[in-house]
């Protein structure tokens, strides 16, 4: 193996948590076991190469099959805002959503520890189903297993995701000049977790803002597809991780205007607080979308006009004239000096999503 | 809710052990919730209604999407014969191979407890993706996350596969006069795990039997695919679950000949002395077929010349004459007499997949 091995000998959280690590790993542990003409299904299809939120499948005559899976461990289970049916059903359909992919169907597979109240995994389904079902999405089938008593702590839900598009949005495709945008406050889920997991209650008056983002994504792809050519929800690592993820993937370099990032003012405070980042900070009903400048303007508005008011451009993709710069993501502090924006790295929050 | 609830206040180890007990939580806390509409996708997909080894989507054309996904928790992790990455592999293709689908991709959801040891990771991963890669599965997306030291009792992979196929095989077909085949010794994964997972070690001499059954069934679903009219691999459950679940699905009368399923002396004896019957026993690397009679034998000889050398008629499909008996599975003893084959209840195994 790797150095990777070499450095770590143990599973950490750090290397669960979406991070800097978590790339690493799934890099060096993963990606690099599997021979490259595997990384994907098709000349023009993205998987392990790519690593977006969906893997792409072309089926010929333009259309594409997109698929998504993930498990979900959020502590607490119920949180203001959610619980961890909503969360996964929503984290399935926003997946398929940022690959421009209309969603069709969902499979589940649901591990619970012996003695889990059937009440709360009725609620969980419950929300799981009934989420995947107000966004006309099938559920067309699944697993369930328990494990003993002392194994799990409460319960784990994969849920996977099929969806279909004639026109995919892969990273690979952001370029210099694109606008950078988002639908809305960042952070929330994050916080709103973070502080359910306090011992002592902290009301931060806000909850997570976990939802399917159909309501949005749908009308945008219909109208603006082409013009879109990165899209991606900021869940774990939050905005940080993602832009990185993008600067990298395209070795170029995203400016970030950090007044324009909408943040609660609760949830800055709160994270300053804590000493974490508010842009690592989670959310679960937010897309960031990387747009053609010459129609950045005519989606923020079209974005506003769907009910997303706080819809904003936030920065801007730039060539990398020095390559030293390449993958680099810079925030414009607010006071007007400008530092590296790091992908986050370290334990954020456990069981996040 | 239902009487589900009434009867049951928490989850049990028999709800997850796949056999009648999962299935009635599946049928009352799942697929009630969600509407019969959205128990598949398009007019002749196979979704919850069907509730196969996999879900078929139409995707026009006559060509069909199969999709499938698991959680899998064995323990212990590696055991004679295989381990958890191998299993997860081999489940995965065999639910596609099953629904008449060659298997083309894979993405996977690893879930590790803070602390796992990276060097059991790496080989844990390194089996999984050895085994998609030679059977020619690409991976093409994935997540891995990390619950902290107590939360989860090693590591949970859930495993999701894409297939695609123009013979799509589905239970529903299964027909009165069917022949029963199986492609070789049942129960070898059961009783080896069974063994495993004793505190004094039990020197069994049976390894699993856990393998992709790529090399079965591609060859019989290119010369004999309209033959095939039901296809399933008895993991959880064993044989007793999969051929009540077929009968059960066909309202139809299966009868198996108790003296031709091949199971090996030592785990019927070892069963035995555990008091479970060895046809609720699982295996992960055997196929059970229904098939059109006037092929059945022909078939037979066939998986032999693929080197299947145990494979064998072991029952026949029967039509209901009183509709009391429909769905009802029995067995013919070596002694003569016939007794009804119920499907397993109660916890056979924990962890067993």
């Amino acid at each position: 193996m790797t150095w990777y091995i070499r450095l770590w000998k143990f599973v950490t959280l750090a290397h669960g948590a979406g991070g800097k690590e978590t790339e690493e790993l799934v890099r060096n542990l993963i990606v690099q076991k599997v021979p490259p003409e595997l990384w994907k299904v098709g000349e023009d299809g993205a998987g392990l190469d790519a690593l977006d939120d969906s893997a792409l499948i072309p089926l010929g005559g333009g259309r594409y099959l997109a698929v998504t899976v993930d498990s979900y461990t959020v502590k607490p289970i119920f949180f203001p805002g959610g619980d961890l049916g909503k969360l996964a059903a929503s984290g399935t359909i926003n997946d398929l959503l940022m690959a421009g992919a209309r969603p069709v169907a969902a499979l589940d597979a649901i591990v619970v520890e012996e003695g889990f109240p059937v009440e709360d995994l009725n609620k969980i389904v419950e929300s799981y189903v009934g989420t995947l079902a107000e966004n006309r999405v099938a559920l067309i089938g699944g697993d369930f297993k328990t494990m003993p008593k002392g194994q799990l702590d409460g319960i784990v839900i994969a849920s996977m995701g099929i969806g279909f598009t004639e026109h995919p949005i892969v990273d690979r495709n952001i370029r210099p000049g694109d606008k950078i945008i988002v639908s809305g406050y960042l952070g929330d889920h994050g916080a709103a977790i973070l502080a359910a997991q306090q011992a002592v209650g902290v009301d931060l008056g806000v909850e997570s803002d976990v939802k399917p983002l159909t309501d949005l994504m749908l009308p945008l792809l219909d109208r603006y597809a082409s013009y879109i050519h990165g899209a991606g929800d900021p869940t774990r690592g939050g905005l940080a991780m993602l832009v990185n993820d993008w600067a990298e993937k395209t070795g170029t370099v995203i400016v970030i205007d950090e007044a324009r990032v909408p943040v609660r003012p609760q949830v800055k405070e709160y994270a300053e607080m804590l000493g974490v980042d508010p842009l690592s900070l989670a959310s679960e009903g937010a897309a960031v979308l990387a747009v053609a400048p010459e129609k950045a303007e005519e989606i923020v508005e079209f974005m506003r006009s769907l009910g997303y008011e706080q819809a904003s451009i936030i920065g801007e993709v730039y060539e990398a004239k020095d390559p030293r710069h390449r993958g680099r993501v810079l925030l414009r502090s607010v006071t007007g000096g400008v530092r590296i924006l790091e992908p986050p790295s370290g334990e954020i929050v456990p069981r996040i999503c």
